[in-house]
């Protein structure tokens, strides 16, 4: 952390909001029947992911103003949306994989019709928590959020990201500007809704929703680049998920197209891009975000 | 239709709202990238369904004062995601049908991992569409709206109806309360969220959504027992899907459980249950609804 931030323990602040996070999604999918439908819902959201867009809804929201409880029931449906894109993208018919947060994938442990299921059932209650949920903030900016979360997450957001992803695999002329679209419309797609959620709803002027925004893309997409060097350079068991994929699925990534140490310099530019983005709001309460984007850039898994 | 009704042309209001629906869905998903998503979308959501839902979406916003202006973007957005429970429905995973409006599955056209990410953008699109292009309704029936219709797509709605579906294909000894379930759980709960979307949106007191709720439970188990009895009596070309499945599949169906007699019977009845609840209206804007049911009783595909 630089000088020019005011101490900041990201680690209990994070600590604080993950657990926050984490009762809060518990008692979001409380067991119900069809009782299996909900332990494979359960099964992979509550499986210990690292809550990061969550904490950044929470985050935005609390930057431009807003307070953890606006953002609360927003930061379930965003770790919901998410969970559902990680499933779908985990069946054989996708990246076909077994392994995920250090877990077998919801196809492996429940089949492929309750993955299926459980993925469109956690879409579902995202915007049903969400409309249902959220306290203390105007309905018109509920409606926003909601508006510009769905656009993230579609056609134009994730998953056309992941339909640009599979029909790229085994492509070996894959460009820059190519890779940097799927990971856009991909990680950086729900990055960015999950920020520009959290500051419709915490009452952030279109200015600063916009700065945020971009915030949110420059660090998705460092999140994205770092994935792949995590990808090329660490262990399955280290990353809790099956590493070297990218290689054995012939996946374009950066340090493929440009090299382990180009992709590493590119992952700081984009972390100083991104925290450009923050300068205007007071440094205290970016403080969080500025962690974030150190711990998207500096993460070992 | 009877005496005491006026006299309403139900053929050309369908067609007139049939013509509204499909325009505005054209619309909603015009072309764009990724190209082939879109394609998988349209493929199956411009494939000319009954539109039985969004009429119901509009005809019920009417029926408490609405407008069809207020209620054509969630029109478009219930039948998206009914469109998307189809697509994955029909996926090899669950009932592996081939067939679906006449037409090959979506699966079967662009491969089992375009039919999963067509069905996640359509569900997501229609969140999306309902926030961003609701007209003339204040932002708290917006919300209301999302959250009943989510809550009816989700694992007490639609999608748990059918974890119980396939979770009790080839077992002998299925219940007439557990095919009820099933069905007020999978098509009765489209319909019910249906119907009290509209209702919400246009304004209907506590009282008329509630009749509305009790309307469209009636309509969605009528519409599924005649599904039922079509399935036994007609041949495929004359449904537009495969016909004779649920034998094949070992299915309960009300048919097979008290006889296609007593089936057409119950199906009388839950029309007559169904007109009921919308006596309390004005019988020239209940017009409409009346003949929906009957609509679903009569119907020979």
């Amino acid at each position: 952390m630089e000088s020019s931030y005011p101490t900041f323990s990201f680690k209990n602040y994070m600590a604080q909001k993950v657990n926050a996070i984490n009762q809060a999604l518990d008692a979001a999918v409380s067991l119900k029947e069809p009782r299996k439908l909900y332990e494979a819902m359960r099964y992979s959201l509550l499986a210990g992911g690292k809550r990061v867009c969550p904490i950044l809804c929470i985050a935005a929201c609390e930057l431009v103003g807003g307070t953890e409880s606006m953002a609360i029931a927003a930061a379930c449906a965003v770790e919901m949306i998410h969970t559902m894109s990680l499933i779908h993208d985990d069946l054989p018919c996708m990246d076909n994989d077994d392994l995920r947060r250090g877990k077998p994938t919801s196809h492996k442990v429940f089949g492929e019709a309750l993955a299926v299921l459980a993925g469109d059932a956690l879409l579902a209650k995202a915007f049903e928590h969400i409309a249902a949920f959220t306290v203390g903030v105007p309905p018109e900016r509920i409606v926003r959020g909601i508006g510009e979360l769905a656009r993230f997450i579609g056609p134009e957001g994730v998953v056309g990201g992941q339909v640009f992803d599979i029909s790229s695999k085994g492509i070996s002329d894959v460009t820059l500007e190519h890779l940097e679209l799927i990971h856009l419309r991909k990680t950086a797609a729900m990055v960015e809704g999950t920020a520009v959620l959290g500051a419709v709803l915490g009452g952030g002027s279109d200015e600063e929703i916009e700065r945020l925004r971009a915030f949110a893309r420059y660090t998705g997409l460092l999140y994205q680049v770092v994935d792949d060097i995590l990808d090329m350079t660490k262990s399955s068991v280290e990353l809790g998920k099956t590493a070297g994929k990218d290689l054995v699925a012939d996946k374009a990534t950066y340090p493929k197209l440009m090299g382990i140490e180009k992709s590493r310099e590119f992952a700081e530019k984009l972390k100083d891009d991104a925290r450009d983005q923050l300068s205007g709001f007071d440094p205290e309460k970016a403080a969080p975000l500025v962690a974030l984007a150190n711990y998207a850039a500096h993460r070992s898994n």
